[in-house]
């Protein structure tokens, strides 16, 4: 049975086509309706093909601007090759700026490679992994933190058994030039769009670029940035690079006691920031009773050295939510 | 008819005490049930009052966690006077994370000085009218932006009639030592709770301390340390202030066509960030379209000159929204 | 502005008859609706009038069982007068199975005597007040705990100043025979039923008969009864009435100290039951955490002497929900 | 792929631990949280294991007050072997005071042995399976009726084609000391947790010891006697045995026609109580209307000898609802 | 306190302006939020003025339509003083495609002439009755049926106790041609945006064009011809009308027995049809269980001569539902 | 593992049964509870087996009022063979008034042959399958439009590989007798009934009624007709067919470009009707914006020739929903 997505747009046809991922949804609102998935080509002759995608978590929104500045302001004439925009990838998530999808609660990062027959998530993950991945060398996959995490803006590939593969995924990590990097070792990669891609050979760059469910100026920069610097990157846009304000800076989160999670249903006093430096032991949060007053809060410490790389955004935190994490600056 | 709502505390009483106001909400799944609003009153001996309030608004953190940290750490001995403390003070929006209550959609900032029969935030409204503020002199209420709103941190006070008044509500905003201050024309200011304290002689302070549904290690410390000086201004805690980083630094709001608001649905790009310096004419977002691709974003500019001290927080934006207020800063 | 309810059978007529009282409600999902409230009326000739009401609160069903089953047997030639059946008062909340209705979220014991123009609690109890009451004399409100509370099953009437009308309540209230009986003095009774038929110079007779939203073979048996010898009592049924197997117990609930509130969450267990005799200090109930194990539970003494009257249903318990109730034995 | 279960207290410890089995739940509200469920292992050199679990339905209450009271009790240096606490086995089910996981919509006893890659119900199940069943020799899973039924109290065992395990459930059943026990025959027993376990060779002992959605003082003292017994039964607490005030009575539910369903939608009135003597013919409950008065009941009628067992509990029941199941007592 | 409604358009402007009304909405989803309901004014020097609107209640789409169709066909060179159009008059119900607003759950038609501080509702009728109303002579409000009622089309318009007033609107509401016209009394015209415009003097006139929750393409033309000949009636467009197919009959609703309810829930066969003559006693209608089958369905008949007019419009029907209506044909 | 469906009428008896399939489903408000779908059989001695069904999808009427009517007329004694009929075969769709089940969210036609272990949706259709298909020869499923679409009203059948079993389908499409006929090509089959009875050699027929969540007067008799016709040409029904005041029409709907889809969300004005003849470049339907006035609506066009004879139904339409669709009448 083949999957019953078809494009609006014709993808072996050279020249910039704006148009859709139609994915039919029978339902009660709609008996005869479908999701409309946006999607923008550019292509122009022979060359490499690159697949750009946010909202792989649909409140995650570098991505989706990032992208939504690229489909409107590309110049086909300047591509050599093809490139593929899906500035929502999992479009019904980003529509009710949710993590998963509202339709079948799924986290699109989790399903892949999908099913032909399946639900909604399910068929786009599916269609990307048969019809556009195989049309492509290169992805870029732009992820932040979502509305409950925030994260220091950073780019990563992972390791790879196929270490020529690592080398040309570390490289166009590097030359998304965002502000720190991360090489990364996924314990369960399994159903993730990376993992996906990876095997089919693809050079794989994610990021996480902010979080907290907004973009502020300097984060939706660092994709556009980064998506340009990409796409100059893979030989594709024929462009110069952008040069960032400052190089990119290594950081490593593989060491032990890393992860701080919460024991304690509460209200989250942060006592750390983003970037700020912490040795073991140091006090990070605390977490106040909501029930009542004059009870002491619980306190929460460092168990490794380095630098907040990652936060709990909402104040008020739930016993088993992730607190911090914490990452080592690698000195070249 | 009387208020119904009682306190386990004894307010008369000298010392440091821990309770609840119990507010009889009889429904559904508790049929006798009663709403427990934490409060803690710190009293010794004679002196003036103030009573310090958080989460008027729900979803705005810096005041719990600043007045969650006073209640479990204030030293009675210290003080002269009473210090009345709630750090949620719209409580049923606080437990469910919204800027209103979910019991009766109301915005407790409106509805001052409230009544003795009627809804749950109603109640609360009249009983902190009746009860607590008589019994005050100084009254501080934390505010910052909530889940939509994001701001510079500021304390501010307003514009009186009585200029005696105003003159003690600047002081003790300048006490608070914000890394910026404002003084307030309010347009409607009717069912506010500032009105209400003000009408009855109180020093007035209020702030916005950050935004966005959560607390930053630095707003957190901002709001510990404006209460500790606020304390300190009063003569009712006995201690030292602590010294600001910085100066205060005066702002005026007040100026045309500081507001800015969306026209468009979609998808939003800051293009300045909060303190930014912008002149009439810059470019200040630009909104995408959430349904297609390839369509020119609609840009916003701004309409007057300044600096950013305030933002729509979520990055989709609806016809309507608050987009960003400018304003000039003041130099002595 | 009159009251928009009509009758579907006519009130003035001799005979027994069905119908209902219809409620206009236009509404999304009928723009020309109306709730119809079931209604019964069995009339001969001259003689006093009753009206029996059940589900005044939604989750309350012995009244609705005993009304059901007098409105399917009554046999209006042993009747003398007239007798008005409510088994179902607040309808909207009876078919929700709730407390309150789900229209307007009212609880329809606080908003007597209602209006005429208003949300649909409002209109019935109106409609009640100006056209029921007037045509009785007498008026019987069958409670029990509904979903949340359970009681020992008790009559009840009012302390009034109207000494004469308090001797015939009494009266009316020990011809009912439940297995307890009760003197009581409200302390806030504004909006209550009870309170305006009293007022208009009624017989009033309260219950509660059990709870847990459930009603079992012995409390639909103490309501059917109840029903029957108030009738009887009345004059209005020509029929001897039913002996109850034992005596009407009197309690006091007056006393100090009679009421137990939690102040905690968790898992409640009881160590007390209906009924059981206590004294002051012993333990009734223990509040287990429901966040983690190996914490010690919080142990709730009895404040006063007596036997158990009432209790919280379900096993959980929420901070500021009523836990029991105690209550003194009054020896003849 | 492993189940991503992990345990927060090292299980091949001896001692007294209280901790979570941490089950990682990426959603909405929180993307990198987990579900935290209370565990509570006892353990002391060799001997034998017994799991005890409560809240495998999530609105029985007997289970999860008598294995907290014994988690928060227990004493270590009685014990010989291991002792696994279990108290809200469906954790998020308990939370939301609900038969099923409001998660997955689950009922934990039809999903044995679980799955290591699944949703939230399988992934407990599969870890219980998998990891804290094979420790065990005894397992005691306590059920009571729910918010929607109601029984006499009664320890259950299995009909096992091993009779020599039989019996070891058999003898463990009436350690309990429940009122009453039952041997049953289940007809389908796919997905069950008795199933599972009785497979892995566990001698296996089930209970249904109230219902209703609340716990009275009388069924939790039973429960806490069952466990305290259970155990001392096992050899594994060191204690004596506490005496039931009356021996248990053996019941049989397997005879023709001990069901009754209600084939109408409408408001119930039990006319027999559990315990009670029925006959064949016997009228045993009347349905009314909902929608009108003066319609007669539907009446039901045993179709069986013996007593009541277990009821419908809310008033209100629907086609297709269980009414009644009638056992016969076995005279010895 | 004035209404915190602006105008993005100067209604004092000559001109063809299209615009909002902005509504201030904070609520938990946008602190500083409006809401922005669309408006377009006509204006051309002196002459009558006239208010056109649909959606007054949300569900009825022929205003909506045939005015989009107009604010963006309108030649305002054609126009002698002003027209002000709002085609989604409670544009929230409209959005959400239901007869109330899903803020206040408020009527529009039944809250004239509004508050000017209360929801939103209320402020958007008191803005039209205090600023709107008052600029125009010529009054226009466009209704069909909504989602639960179907109708013959027909204008309408009331008997005022100004006979000349009431000519006025005669004329006018023959000037629409619609297929059929009536000409109304209300029993109670409290709250109804007509009443209040008629009370000011203005010529009013209302329709019911369809229903249903769709339009078709006949009832948009209706629509449409009938705002165009209503606007050359008033004599502010110049242009000559459009000549209906068939000229408009005369109905007469007020007779007795016209209006036929349910009394039952169930399937509804409709037996005639819209435009059906019946006579008294005719079947009309049959009611099905849709609980079992086998059952006979109750039958309803006609309790009036005429033709049928209105008709309930989903297949399921409730007790209380309005389910026909019978007219007479009144010949000249 | 067997299907749990039990049925409580013996479908090998001979006579007239009334009762239920009766489904178990455990859940929260239900522990023991079960669906009762409705179900009737007519069976006379030998012949063939018809089953007819309605509400295959849960907001379509015509089945459920003809079969409802069926099953409260049908005389035993006129039948030859058996008749099993279910109005109502989605049942708690039909409750729900709904396209798909609000308990699985499952559509009913792409889930066959369903499952004997599974959610209630799939376990109606394999007990459909496995124990009612092989007891007839016959299969007609009345389908209409459900709320959202409308169609003229067809009988339909589908081209088969077995030329003689797509013979006896068309000759008992053509004994239905509406006013229009189509021989289906279905590109995806797969899960329909349709396919499910006719892989198993059945005569299968299907139907579009109609729509938009209503019946009428003309397609319930269209529904009533071909259902006696029906059961009339299997031979089953010993009585006349009943001539239809117009033969019908065939149809094709396999033309290119005969469905048009919407690519814009907007208010939707029809431009044509449903039967109405259009030519390649018709203006069909204009889509108006719904955010603001004085915008262009976006026209769509015929883009082949022929009648309307489906429709988008709301007034509101979304991207991607179905708008219209043309079908060519085939002239014999």
């Amino acid at each position: 049975m083949p999957n019953p997505i078809t494009s609006t747009i014709d993808l072996d046809r050279d020249g910039l086509q704006h148009g859709f991922l139609k994915i039919p949804y029978s339902r009660n609102d709609s008996a005869w309706g479908s999701i409309m998935l946006p999607i923008t080509q550019a292509k122009n002759g022979d060359g490499p093909g690159a697949i750009l995608t946010g909202a792989n978590h649909g409140d995650e929104y570098e991505g989706p601007i990032a992208l939504q500045h690229l489909a409107s302001t590309i110049d086909v004439e300047r591509i050599r090759g093809r490139v593929i925009i899906l500035p929502m990838m999992n479009y019904p998530a980003f529509l009710a700026a949710n993590r998963v999808s509202p339709i079948d609660q799924l986290n699109m990062n989790r399903v892949f490679p999908g099913k032909a027959k399946g639900s909604i998530t399910l068929l786009i993950a599916h269609y990307i992994t048969k019809v556009l991945l195989p049309m492509c060398d290169y992805v870029l996959d732009i992820h932040s933190g979502g509305k409950t995490l925030e994260f220091l803006p950073f780019a990563a590939y992972h390791e790879l058994e196929d270490k020529k593969q690592q080398q040309a995924c570390e490289a166009a990590t590097l030359a998304f030039a965002a502000p720190y990097y991360i090489s990364l070792v996924e314990i369960d990669a399994g159903g993730m769009y990376d993992t996906q891609a990876e095997k089919m050979g693809k050079v794989f760059v994610s990021t996480e670029l902010g979080g907290g469910g907004t973009a502020t100026a300097e984060t939706a920069q660092i994709g556009k940035r980064g998506v340009h610097n990409f796409l100059v990157h893979t030989g594709i846009l024929q462009q110069a690079p952008i040069e960032p304000p400052t190089p990119s800076i290594k950081l490593d989160m593989q060491q032990d006691n890393a992860y701080v999670f919460s024991e304690h249903n509460g209200l989250l006093e942060p006592c750390v920031a983003l970037g700020d430096p912490v040795s073991k032991g140091d006090l990070i949060a605390r977490v106040y009773s909501t029930e009542r007053t004059g009870i002491d809060p619980v306190n929460y410490f460092a168990a490794s050295d380095g630098i907040i790389v990652g936060r709990h955004f909402p104040s008020l935190i739930k016993i088993g939510d992730f607190m911090n994490v914490i990452a080592r600056v690698i000195q070249d």
